[in-house]
């Protein structure tokens, strides 16, 4: 079974290495969110709109593993992924590569809280359209 | 005269170097926003409080000149003082040096907007105690 | 006469916007670097080549007007051009809009000095293949 | 028995946050840095000198929890404690509280790598000086 994805090409910036030449760790879970941002505009909602009908979902949980080093001149692709939904929260995956090649850079995860615009945790069978996205992305 | 202003000492994080080694030249608006925040909270008013009673002063220029070097291990010694406030309009300066030298790293300025909630330009004598101290500070 | 430039899509991320809803300033640097590149690429060299090969071109001072807001769900469009090449120095300048529309939400331009691996003054006369194609960009 | 740990305090700066109104999430393991270039400070040795001296140590894994939300304005209380050291690796720890209060905003930790100069890794017992100090800091 193939496994529901997006691919997200991210040139790698300047102003993003370190003194050490590869790029900053606290850099990837931007990387993660510009790949969010392509997975929930292509398989949901943008995110954008989601949050302007009431529902954020901010980042509560954050695990990355750097497995590699990349710099500016690179080319990364980003592999974003549902990992699960749970109630009030879900999360996703990441897989980060040179472009062209299958070397792992980094992998991640993170997990979300769904919250109403009074921050405080509201079910996603609230928004009907959305939620059958949902349940259709993460398998329920 | 003494110019009336305040100094702001600054660690170098890692995160903000780049790939020459150095602090990437994005970083200075962000420690003019640093110094800033102490010049108001000294001067005037906490930006924040300013902000929660509905007056927001963003950045619509902004001249930087770089004529140093800056690199994580430093500490930095920045100098935050007015420069003109013209109807709905103020500017600050800066100058950046390491901690103990007169040697300049940095020297800036920036121009802010007054606006109000609704994000039009508000005059701020319609803030008046605040007004009474930016006209003691800007030397109107 | 068509100047030369280069047009670059920027989508905004999440993680560039401030508490006032819209791209924080010191991103516009950010922005113009990822023009910079593109402008570098298509009609001199990549950067990170030209590094490789010993010359460096660090910002030396910075020019910014933001005369509009952009935020998270926004798609920008960069335009980058030559402004100047004299000596050991060279000049951008950059235009951003929203995509598919006129209005100017910011305008800027850097300085840069040209610096060898000494990072001391060097003459682009020296980069024999490069200085022709510097000379052509900026119409010298 | 006290555990070793440095308390760092730090402002929090408005680039940081984002249009939710809180500091991104990506700005935490940037936070951790600051406190862990004060623990290593404290207790070993400037992580600036211990990377001239020709030992580095990136993150090789990050763990983050995001269990409440700073803004702009709030002084922030960070603890920077030491988890383990076996072999060529070492983790450390991190709690962010608002200053003046128990509450919980962040928790989290941070493999590192130990690298030569040549990017490969390098075990700190040829170090002595800084070995010594590493193995009572971590209780080896």
């Amino acid at each position: 079974m193939s496994r529901l994805e997006t691919v997200t090409e991210i040139a790698v910036r300047y102003a993003e290495t370190d003194r050490m030449g590869v790029v900053h760790h606290s850099v990837y879970p931007v990387y993660f969110e510009v790949g969010r941002t392509d997975f929930f505009e292509q398989h949901l909602v943008h995110y954008d709109r989601m949050e302007q009908a009431g529902l954020m979902a901010p980042v509560i949980e954050l695990q990355l593993q750097v497995e590699g080093a990349a710099t500016y001149g690179d080319v990364l692709r980003l592999r974003t992924f549902p990992l699960w939904l749970k109630g009030v929260r879900l999360a996703m995956g990441y897989e980060l590569h040179p472009r062209g090649s299958d070397v792992v850079l980094a992998t991640g995860s993170t997990t979300h809280a769904l919250l109403g615009p009074d921050r405080r945790p509201v079910h996603p069978r609230r928004f009907a359209e959305l939620y059958g996205k949902l349940k259709e992305v993460f398998g329920e």
